[in-house]
């Protein structure tokens, strides 16, 4: 568990690659995390090749992790393989809409997190790229994803050629709620997010973006309610294209 | 890693409770899981009082884990508190949308995997409730979850009483894909699902069911179409009612 403890996001990887025996007893070892009526609605795809890597970049902003890792994982939710197996054993599926859109995230992201955690106990490091909600019907196509195939998860992984600084978190009482949820007052939030208000590089941010402050910072200039209601669009006619 | 290699799922548990001190320890060390840019869109609400397990019971089918394991622990997406640190910080939020129930769902997610490792690594017992999404609007009522918050995950966690049987997975290779998805031949589908159609429980299921195949067990029975469909509406419903 102390290594759990311990870990950051890793973003610079060694060259060295990445065995497939151990690259498979890790992802063997995560698919024994629990799953829906053991039915396993996830795929991985596993990206290898300079020239996939190329065409999976750009769907993540060309983040440089995607060419310069080893391996790149997408973790994909998928109802079409058991619903393959329901339409020829004579079983009617219903699978192709939102409750298992949300079911094979659930999956595929215990997967996609066991992995994770087995891996750095193995020493590797890990970055999970947000972009992959951004863009999935570039990802989509870039995998040839087919019809109840969703993509909902990519994680770089190899070898870290980095120790960068753990990253602060909220206090752990900003989260956990006892019995039933207690909304924040203005003193709550105050209290919660003063350590993180205070670090340094947090005002650089600040004053580099010529802001009053950091949500400033997250709420226009991070993550915009204009490109976050242009994502929503996006992602929503991507599911609906695939088939859920 | 052999710890994660030999789990299973366990749903009885001693009557000894679990240390708030470890309780908050696992539940820090999940919060180091890797969260879109550092936002932590997610809340932990801890059930331990008799009382409040009654009024949760139901939504979850009255699975006898929820008022047997000494805590119930449920993951939400929080875009509540985030967006009032926004507000109160001069700051315009706009994370009342798809997107970021999506985003903050892979957030709780990789927090709670994280949570159900560690616990396990300290030799607790975990199951998971696939009911949290069949019923999310009876969970919002018993825990009074505000706007922008949505339950994902429902883990309950005490001391094994059991120890099951291992469940079987697929083979690696009908999960695993190298550079594009491969889609699945009726022959790949024989192959892969031919162990699990073997099980001398799994043939007793379709026995007991009157069924010809065990997919008609999960598509007849299990999960059907109609019911997929009402509990998508639900949670689309649910989902549009926390504000997303």
């Amino acid at each position: 568990m102390e290594n759990m403890k311990q870990r950051r996001t890793i973003r610079k990887y060694q060259s060295k690659d990445i065995p497939a025996e151990l690259l498979n007893d890790l992802l063997e070892t995560s698919f024994r995390a629990s799953t829906v009526g053991n039915m396993q609605a996830y795929s991985v795809v596993v990206t290898r090749d300079a020239a996939r890597k190329e065409k999976l970049a750009p769907a993540h902003f060309n983040q440089p992790m995607v060419k310069a890792a080893p391996v790149v994982l997408t973790f994909c939710i998928d109802l079409n393989r058991f619903s393959k197996w329901c339409e020829w054993r004579h079983a009617v599926p219903g699978y192709n809409n939102f409750e298992w859109f949300v079911t094979g995230a659930i999956d595929a992201l215990l997967v996609a997190q066991t992995f994770c955690v087995a891996a750095e106990e193995k020493g590797l490091g890990i970055c999970y790229l947000g972009t992959t909600t951004y863009n999935p019907q570039m990802i989509i196509e870039a995998l040839e994803l087919p019809e109840l195939v969703f993509p909902i998860a990519t994680v770089t992984v190899g070898w870290p050629d980095e120790c960068p600084n753990q990253v602060d978190r909220l206090p752990i009482e900003a989260i956990i709620h006892h019995e039933t949820y207690r909304d924040y007052t203005a003193e709550d939030i105050d209290r919660f997010y003063a350590y993180k208000e205070s670090l340094p590089e947090n005002k650089q941010f600040v004053l580099e973006n010529n802001k009053e402050t950091l949500a400033q910072v997250f709420t226009d200039v991070r993550y915009t309610k204009k490109d976050n209601e242009a994502m929503s669009e996006a992602l929503w006619n991507a599911m609906k294209a695939q088939g859920f």
